[in-house]
């Protein structure tokens, strides 16, 4: 389609079919899908799934039994469709069309070990939005806030179940406060920071349903290192792209 | 006294008295009294105050208009009150020995624009505690709990009031979880590594009666930059000591 281009995900391979004038896949997606504690034989949930990022390189990189996409914008979800099926990995990921406010209904309660969500970081009030634009969509609290992913979540998650989120640090406390709220114990943090000396612009955290209180925050993440070139980890995680238990 | 011994702050000549066998400062204290956002005739309240360290540093380096510590311990507070008088202090810093949990009755309900806290790190269940031991008391929680210390705070700090306070990366969500909950909002965090690559091992938090949400992640502090030596800042902190609108 005229409006769409074919994105090399540099990792085995894998592709993306995104909108050239929508909201593209970033260093946040594939960060989420690096950080998630994901198991053998999980099934998991991608919340907010947008293009299919998110659940294409975690079907690709963990022994995920399988992954399901949540995304609202029929056009969207149906591109997602497509490149689930352009990398070959339909038996792996689906996408399902429908509101994450209708989720229990759609999936029933605790249906998933892992939940995976890269949810609208912008709330309602900032900025000018134009609703019907899916750009805004994606970016900003149109269709859910951050209580309604989180609420979802908690109840969709087995005992014991792993939600991961990527956000921004202005709502660390929004997150930490509505996880222990919903009863998923936030149990790791990540700072990502564009270099050593900035503030960090990007936080990774999980949580586990039912999970004792102890949040262990871990080393920062650097995209730059001190010498302005990309960080080593940051190179493992896109060329290597493998994410092992010795990490 | 035999058990004491009488330290230099390294910042205008201030002294300060401490137990040989207690529980001496730290660069926590030095660093929460940089940290918190002290303004011209504040009144100030440290409270689980210990030595005196944190209201005294604040006392030299700020425009408050009186720094008043809150320390249970009578052994403790009286050996305080001797370091505020050692170092001509006693018209700006004073010392209660009470109980936090009184201090409403004591002070009475907004009767400070600012708090500082340096409180126990260690829940009552971690590690053995011999409760008489006045070193168990300044680190474990045995005589007042986190909650316990955010909950007085935010009843006795002025609408528009911050509270200041540092803590270990692993308390993170509860300390959040609990300033929401008792509406001091969390506004700056700010997370103290030993170096850049590793795992942050204390935070600088504040908040503020009744503040909207929204938390600046600032960037973080080393205390030893990359090659092994102290970080310019905490020369900068240690050495020249101000902590100026421009910083």
């Amino acid at each position: 389609m005229d409006d769409e281009r074919i994105d090399d995900l540099q990792y085995k391979g894998l592709k993306l079919i995104q909108k050239k004038s929508g909201f593209c896949f970033g260093v946040d997606a594939v960060l989420l899908s690096n950080f998630a504690d994901i198991r053998k034989n999980d099934r998991v949930l991608d919340m907010c799934a947008g293009t299919g990022i998110v659940g294409i390189l975690i079907a690709a990189k963990t022994g995920a039994a399988k992954v399901t996409g949540l995304e609202i914008q029929p056009c969207i979800s149906e591109m997602a469709d497509r490149s689930i099926k352009l990398n070959g990995l339909e038996n792996k990921v689906d996408i399902v069309c429908g509101d994450l406010k209708d989720a229990l209904r759609l999936f029933g309660p605790s249906s998933f070990n892992a939940i995976v969500t890269n949810p609208p970081y912008m709330s309602k009030e900032c900025g000018l939005i134009n609703p019907s634009d899916t750009v805004a969509i994606s970016r900003h609290e149109i269709l859910c806030t951050l209580e309604d992913v989180i609420r979802v979540s908690a109840r969709l998650l087995v005992p014991g179940g792993r939600l991961a989120m990527v956000h921004r640090p202005g709502r660390l406390a929004d997150i930490l406060y509505l996880m222990r709220s919903n009863g998923v114990e936030p149990k790791r943090l990540r700072m990502v920071h564009p270099s050593p000396y900035k503030k960090p612009n990007m936080i990774l955290i999980d949580a586990t349903r039912g999970g004792k209180p102890q949040l262990k925050v871990l080393e920062p993440l650097y995209v730059y290192d001190e010498t302005g070139k990309y960080s080593s980890e940051i190179n493992k995680i896109y060329c290597r792209g493998e994410y092992t238990a010795d990490d």
